[in-house]
């Protein structure tokens, strides 16, 4: 117990409420908070140092450590908001063509999803959705149903690593390497898997590969990653085209160029990442690997208890569990829920009288709603025995 | 002295530099970093409750205090990081075909020049240039040079509201109005306008325009919005497709459904907007009309105390002048320096020698170099004396 909360108290999270969800927007050490007010109060007394002098080099030790902390070589890692936008920065750079076919699962992050029927619509290209079912015997049931689909039309799969509503790690350099022998690259969703999964983003060996560091790696609101493999560079561009398209700076990329400055914004995020990487590998003593398996562990074994107090079976394989885990409510209605994410009374609930902070999903086919659990280092066994308990009075 | 010195007290910018560039990047007074500060802190306390409970709410009243700054009706106003990512998503979205004409000034900001060259070349639209004198005249010049180059195949006019080099107003209403009725719609870089000139958005009345609240609104930095006019708010979708395409909100149109959430990002900037308004026009007794009096009083000093000093004509009217000024600087060479932004070695003797910051700014036409002043609260009389003794003892 003593050791549990020596962790949480490392966040400012509020103490009176049990926080199961990490998943939707992570949480962030106080410590590298601290560093971050530190960099924008330096902004802030010398503007012109900050963004022109000084800013490369301190850009590119992040970009170095966290490169470092993927498995990527700086020359292809670039920073974006958010995985959402990394998503859109590729789609929107591709060219496709009437005809093509776009892959993607129908366990695909809704945003997402959105942006390809974006450039879907307007280069007259076709969604192909994938059916994977839920609950799932194993992997390679997602892999059969993924390349199942695969024609010679198809230019581009858009998969999730992690798969956000169900919680799921699919079994992502297989499906990039069979992918990639049909011909079809792809874009990998990694919005949950870097501070989660063991990631190398090399050995996955996808064209494209964006994810999140705000999520699992803990670093604050707004600091992201894009990579692109080096045969693919010159194809991408980033959203917002600034100075960079025609402006080299000596010894630099253009990929760099383009993506490094898109506009006064506060890079503070993306700087404080290394601090992210640094406060919660110290956090445990055996670093990374430590933080990775405890969380995975105690998401296991949540998802275990709370599935036994409910009587429902578990939908995948722990072999496909990261440290977020779904798990299907025993709901009797046979339609589709109508509520948007977030707003299931049942949430309402779990949150105003149990204070439980644990998000009721919506999913299309049976089962109708899910609840996702999330596994962090301020997470500890009891908080699952809890959410468990308020299930099962409240369903 | 006193009422100056209690000015400056109210930013956190280092004492011992005179800071003659707000324009680039801008200034946050301390008490605006604070609020912020503190929002953060409730972010990080509970996250789901700040996005997705309290959020609407909150990022609703910030656009509502800033569309009644502006001018704007809230229902055409959304957040953007700074305004080269409101002139992308304008561009980005429009579609242009083969043979359209996009006009452009070549004083507008390269990074938007380079978005326009971008959709231009995937559509096979031709970027037309209009050549502004500068020295200038006056105004007019600027109108007739522009109203010239309309054709029938002219789509759309990007112009800036204010000059960022040439740091010159242009007569954006008559202009708009004229190119109006000439069957174009114009894109208006307002880049340095809100919080520099009496804006009023709907008396412009642009199909599109963009502007920062981080510069001469004083706003952190990444607070920026786009204005678009309702019979084109259907066209224009956000850089980054999310949840709003498909997702509508009770009550809400798909423009604020889309532009109001991009993914996960830190918010904060934009909702400390009411605070920087209310803030900045605390400081003088006469609110913010007196603020721009103030800051435009001193531009105009300013640039006659440098001009006098370097024996140079004034290069436009005082009417043009808001509270950025360029300078053309008594240049031998005859040849465009080849130094980049911020480069120039005369902008690193400014500041090494003589704790001056100031951008002297390359111009690819006679005068061949510009140093460019800003008037913000924190500036006083005597910071241009100081720019003008150095710059004839350097040059």
């Amino acid at each position: 117990m003593g050791v549990v909360l020596s962790l949480s108290q490392h966040w400012s999270l509020d103490p009176d409420v049990v926080f199961l969800n990490h998943g939707s927007f992570g949480a962030c050490p106080s410590a590298v908070l601290q560093r971050q007010q530190a960099l924008r109060a330096e902004l802030e007394r010398q503007p012109v140092e900050f963004f022109v002098r000084g800013f490369e080099e301190r850009f590119d030790a992040a970009r170095a450590s966290l490169a470092g902390f993927l498995g990527a070589e700086p020359a292809g890692l670039v920073a974006v908001s958010n995985a959402t936008s990394g998503v859109n920065a590729v789609l929107r750079s591709l060219v496709f063509e009437k005809g093509d076919e776009l892959l993607v699962t129908d366990h695909e992050y809704n945003a997402c999803r959105n942006a390809l029927e974006f450039v879907a619509e307007r280069s007259g290209a076709r969604v192909v959705v994938v059916s994977i079912p839920f609950p799932i015997e194993g992997p390679a049931e997602a892999v059969d149903r993924v390349l199942r689909a695969v024609t010679d039309r198809t230019r581009l799969a858009l998969l999730d690593h992690v798969t956000s509503q169900t919680g799921m790690r699919l079994p992502i350099e297989r499906l990039v390497a069979e992918l990639g022998a049909a011909g079809v690259d792809t874009l990998v969703d990694g919005a949950h898997a870097p501070g989660m999964l063991d990631l190398d983003v090399s050995r996955v060996g996808a064209a494209y590969y964006t994810g999140n560091c705000h999520k699992w790696l803990c670093a604050p609101k707004g600091a992201a990653f894009l990579y692109v493999r080096e045969d693919r560079r010159e194809r991408v561009r980033p959203l917002t085209i600034s100075h960079g398209a025609n402006s080299p700076r000596p010894g630099r990329s253009r990929f760099h160029d383009e993506f490094d400055w898109t506009g006064t914004d506060d890079p503070t995020a993306f700087l404080c990442v290394p601090a992210a990487i640094e406060r919660i590998g110290s956090l445990l003593p055996g670093g990374w690997p430590e933080v990775r398996a405890r969380n995975r562990a105690l998401a296991l074994e949540g998802r275990r208890v709370v599935a036994d107090a409910l009587g429902a079976p578990l939908p995948c394989p722990d072999s496909m569990i990261g440290s977020l885990a779904s798990l299907p409510l025993p709901d009797g209605s046979p339609e589709p829920p109508e509520t948007p994410l977030y707003a299931d009374p049942l949430q309402a609930v779990l949150l105003n009288e149990h204070a439980i902070e644990v998000p009721v999903i919506p999913w299309p086919a049976p089962p109708r709603r899910l609840v996702r659990l999330s596994a962090q280092l301020y997470n500890e066994p009891e908080h699952y025995r809890r959410l468990a308990e308020a299930l099962v009075g409240s369903l």
